[in-house]
C-alpha cells in the first residue's frame, strides 16, 4: 500500500465534487488514467484531494473499473484557507507564455486570472480550457486548495467602466512611476489587482484611461524591459512578498 | 529601406565579433536566414547590433551572398553599460523550464547562470549551449546589452567550499528565515548571487552547509509552495525591484 499522498511522492488532485468523510470520489478519465497508468496506483493506495472548499482530504483508491477508479474520503489533513484576493489582469499572450504565466500565477497566489483586450494585443483568442488546465495542474503541484478562477477576456474600456473602486489596481507602468517595493509599502490593505500590458505596451490613450481611475496605483518595475508574462511574474511575487499573507 | 532596428519593429542580434564605425560583421547563418528569410531584410535595411563590450550599433546590411549577409556598422546608438553584478545559482531542472529560466534570468538581468548539482537534482545533465541560445535570444528581444556567462555545472560541496566571501549569497531557504523584503532592505551593497533549490529542495544537511557560509544571507519567499523555477523568478524580481540599478 503506497501513500500517494505522503511529502516527496505527494499526488493531490483537484476535484469538483464535495468533500467529506466517506465521500465517493470519481476523478475524470485524465485523472484515473494518470493514478492508475503513471503512478501505477492500486486500490487501497492514498491520494489527496482538494475543491477549492473543503480543505484537503486523503483518500484511498475504493475501486478500480474499467473505466477508471473511486476514491473514498477518509479524513480531512488540512482546513480550507482564505486565499489572498488577487487578480492578474494580463493581455493575452502566445500559447506557450500563457500556460506558463497561468502555472506561475496560481503558484503565485492568484485568485483570478482576467484576460484584457488592448490595442497592441495581438492574440485575441484566449483559450480558457486550456489556461484552467494549466492551472489546476499548478495547484496540484504546488499545494494550494483552490484553483484560480480563469475569466472570459474583456475589452480595455469595458475593464475601466466597471472597475470596482475598491480594488486597488497595481499598474505596471513602463512611464515614470515610482518604483513598485516603495509604492507597494505605503499599499492599503484590501483586494488588489495586477494590471499588466500586451507585448508593446499600452498605448498613450489607454494609459491614461488607467491612470484616470481612483483605484489605479501605478509603479514601476524598473529600466530593464521585461516581456510582458515576466512584467506579471515579477509584480506578482514582488506585491506577494510585500502584501501577501506569506 | 526599412529601419529593423526601429522601436516596434527592433531587430537586435548579439553578435562576438567587435563593434565600432565601418566595422564588417558577418552573423551566424541562423541570424542571417532569420533576417533575411523570416524578416524579409534586404541590402540597406538596417539592424542593431551588440556584443557586451562595445554598446549597441546601428548596422546596414551591405551585402547578400548564398551563404548569408555582411553587416556594417553605422553608428553607436547606445554606450555599453555595466550590468547588476548578480548571478543565479540554481539546480537544473527539466529541459523546458530550464530554458525558460534561462530566458527570464536574463531579461531580470543576472550576469552568470550557475547550475549546481545537489543531493536531490534530478536533472545531472546540462545543456549549456541550449541555455545559452536561449539566453542570447531573451537578451536580442529584451534590450540588454550583455548576455549572462553561463557557467559549467558544480558540486554544491564544491561550489561552497570556493566560495568568495565578498559576494552576498541570498539562500531562498524553506525554513523560517525572515521574509525577503525585510532581509534586502538591510542589504549589503556589492556582489550577490541567488541560490534556489532543487525540486524537493536542499537536504538538512547541505542547508546546514549554505547557512554556515559567511556570505550567506537566508531569507523566506512566503509559505506559499514555489516550483524551483518560480521560486528562482520571484527572488530574481524582488531583489532587481529593490537593491538593482534599476
Amino acid at each position: 500500500m503506497t501513500d500517494l499522498s505522503a511529502p516527496g511522492g505527494k499526488v493531490r488532485l483537484f476535484v469538483e465534487q464535495p468533500l467529506g468523510t466517506g465521500a465517493r470520489v470519481t476523478p475524470s478519465a485524465a485523472q484515473a488514467h494518470y493514478l492508475l497508468h503513471v503512478m501505477r496506483a492500486r486500490v487501497g493506495d492514498h491520494v489527496g484531494l482538494f475543491n477549492g472548499r473543503d480543505g484537503e482530504w486523503l483518500a484511498n483508491i475504493a475501486e478500480v473499473t474499467r473505466r477508471g477508479c473511486v476514491l473514498v474520503c477518509e479524513r480531512q489533513t488540512q482546513a480550507q484557507t482564505q486565499d489572498d484576493d488577487l487578480w492578474l489582469v494580463f493581455a493575452p499572450i502566445k500559447k506557450t507564455p500563457a500556460d506558463y504565466l497561468a502555472q506561475k500565477a496560481t503558484e503565485l497566489g492568484v485568485s483570478v486570472l482576467q484576460p484584457v483586450i488592448t490595442r497592441r494585443t495581438i492574440v485575441q483568442r484566449v483559450n480558457g480550457e486550456r489556461l484552467r488546465a494549466n492551472a489546476i495542474e499548478a495547484a496540484e503541484q504546488s499545494g494550494r486548495l483552490s484553483v484560480p478562477e480563469i475569466r472570459e477576456p474583456l475589452e480595455l474600456a469595458r475593464l475601466v467602466r466597471d472597475w470596482s473602486k475598491e480594488r486597488h489596481l497595481l499598474f505596471c507602468d513602463e512611464g515614470s512611476a515610482p518604483p513598485m517595493p516603495d509604492v507597494l509599502a505605503k499599499a492599503p490593505a484590501g483586494p488588489w489587482a495586477v494590471l499588466t500590458g500586451p507585448e508593446g505596451g499600452f498605448e498613450e490613450e489607454e494609459r491614461t484611461l488607467i491612470r484616470a481611475l481612483s483605484a489605479t496605483v501605478a509603479a514601476s518595475l524598473g529600466k530593464r524591459i521585461l516581456r510582458a508574462d515576466t512584467a506579471a511574474l515579477a509584480a506578482l511575487a514582488i506585491w506577494q512578498a510585500q502584501c501577501g499573507k506569506g
